[in-house]
């Protein structure tokens, strides 16, 4: 299939490659900076403009930073919308706002296109290993059209819903879970630790049973061991926390421990933490605390 | 053993049974309200105050609502500080302070007696099956000598720390956790639902990811189904939080999200939800939102 891939940086770079090793033909976009020379060799075309990609590809897949980026690369002068053939889609798999999607699937759906927001979950280490999990907002017929080369890329693929924005907001869902979870593991143990008991011990008894998730055994070990090495970036996590409050500010939904969390990240940021993982939340409440879960 | 068990209600009665069943001999504290029947057609003995109990007894076992109810029956006139035996054991299985029970122990280690904290997870359910989480504080000695006991009661049996008070600052970080999660799927749930998306569908593709825990398993489901009958009551959980936002401050310790966790379950008793299962806490989130997760 003919393919356009805008976004090849850290995620969309490996993503590209599968597409590609299983025999996708790539169009992919000239930036200033080189694109990836093992796509190229393996045969991708550069073009010219985000258009020039829509006009000779059956998909475009964007994997870029941000809402504003994805609105830059579809509607601006020379953009995907000027191009995309009629029954071509977009299948956008950058972690942007729910309620902007709904707005940009609209328009391309009126000029004819298709659309599919599919962010993913799973880190560069998924992208590399083809383990991504997809969450998919858009009509089953375009799902069902392009799950072949989801499949290429991830493995715990749904289909959240059939209106666009699903996927995306299935994502800050997650984001909102992630980030909440790791900031309740945190109070406990910096209670914990600064009561004098040993945090150790105490996520150890609190692991089989109510209180037991993946962050708690995960994070909370970091948080212990204090390896806050990423991971996941507390920079990133903000982006999106970020869409997580502005759109429960337009949605008109509370979210009052997600507000919180996106204060506790940019306390760390401020002691230097952008690139820091996530898990080291933990260390905003130490501060607050004035004492490390431990030494 | 000779057994002195304070504290026969919802959850002591049962594990007293147990105690009974396994051959011990129970000393109970005759109250206006008559002792369980079963208890005493057992062979259970009944005692005129608490001082009488200890002098009976070889251990103390404490199942009580809260810190001043320990507090009063431990040391007021009348009280087992009074009438317990050198080298004779309090165990406290109520959920309390855990700065109060360093005092308690002190005060009782300070006379010859011997002190373990030994709060308890898992209900009434936990209570009559003997499956209940043990979470212990207090010296090696004391823990092994009251180990065959607590067997009799549940399975999941930790000493946290050799310091008394580290089984009771475990429960309250267990109840931290338990309620800041509830929290994270309420807010990830009430979003998705409003931005339009099947909370089910984000439900089950965030099940298998990071996000995953017990608690979006199980109050996740809840919150879609509607269920909220206990299960453990918001009632009971505000005391648990009650305690850890009283240690914290004691301790200088800033618990955010646990304040606000109290203030969105004082919402829900507002509404006359005292008696509403914990995972409702989410009705507090909805009614900010104007939106419940499901109709």
């Amino acid at each position: 299939m003919k393919i356009g891939f805008i976004g090849t940086g850290i995620m969309g770079r490996p993503m590209a490659g599968h597409l590609q090793a299983a025999g996708h033909e790539l169009f992919l976009l000239q930036h200033r900076s080189p694109l990836p020379e093992e796509l190229v060799s393996g045969g991708a075309i550069a073009c010219k403009s985000a258009r020039e990609v829509a006009e000779r590809a059956e998909v475009v897949i964007l994997m870029l930073p941000d809402t504003p980026d994805v609105e830059k690369v579809l509607f601006a002068e020379e953009g995907v919308a000027q191009g995309l053939q009629r029954g071509a889609a977009v299948l956008d798999m950058s972690s942007i706002s729910p309620t902007a999607t709904a707005d940009f699937a609209k328009r391309i759906l009126a000029q004819g296109g298709e659309y599919l927001d599919a962010p993913v979950s799973g880190g560069e280490v998924g992208a590399k290993n083809q383990t991504l999990t997809i969450m998919c907002g858009g009509a089953r017929a375009t799902f069902d059209r392009l799950l072949p080369l989801l499949e290429l890329m991830g493995k715990n693929i749904t289909l959240v819903g059939e209106q666009n924005g699903d996927g995306q907001t299935c994502k800050v869902a997650n984001q909102i879970v992630v980030a909440l979870t790791i900031e309740a593991v945190g109070e406990a143990l910096v209670f914990a630790s600064k009561a004098g008991a040993d945090p150790a011990k105490v996520r150890e008894a609190l692991m089989g049973g109510f209180a037991g998730s993946k962050i708690l055994e995960i994070h909370g070990e970091r948080m212990i061991k204090r390896t806050f090495d990423p991971g996941f970036r507390i920079g990133l996590h903000q982006k999106d926390l970020n869409l997580a409050l502005q759109s429960a500010r337009e949605l008109g939904v509370a979210l009052p421990n997600t507000g919180t969390a996106q204060a506790l990240f940019s306390a760390c940021v401020a002691q230097g933490g952008f690139d820091w993982d996530h898990s080291a939340m933990v260390k905003a409440l130490e501060l607050m605390a004035q004492h490390p879960v431990k030494e």
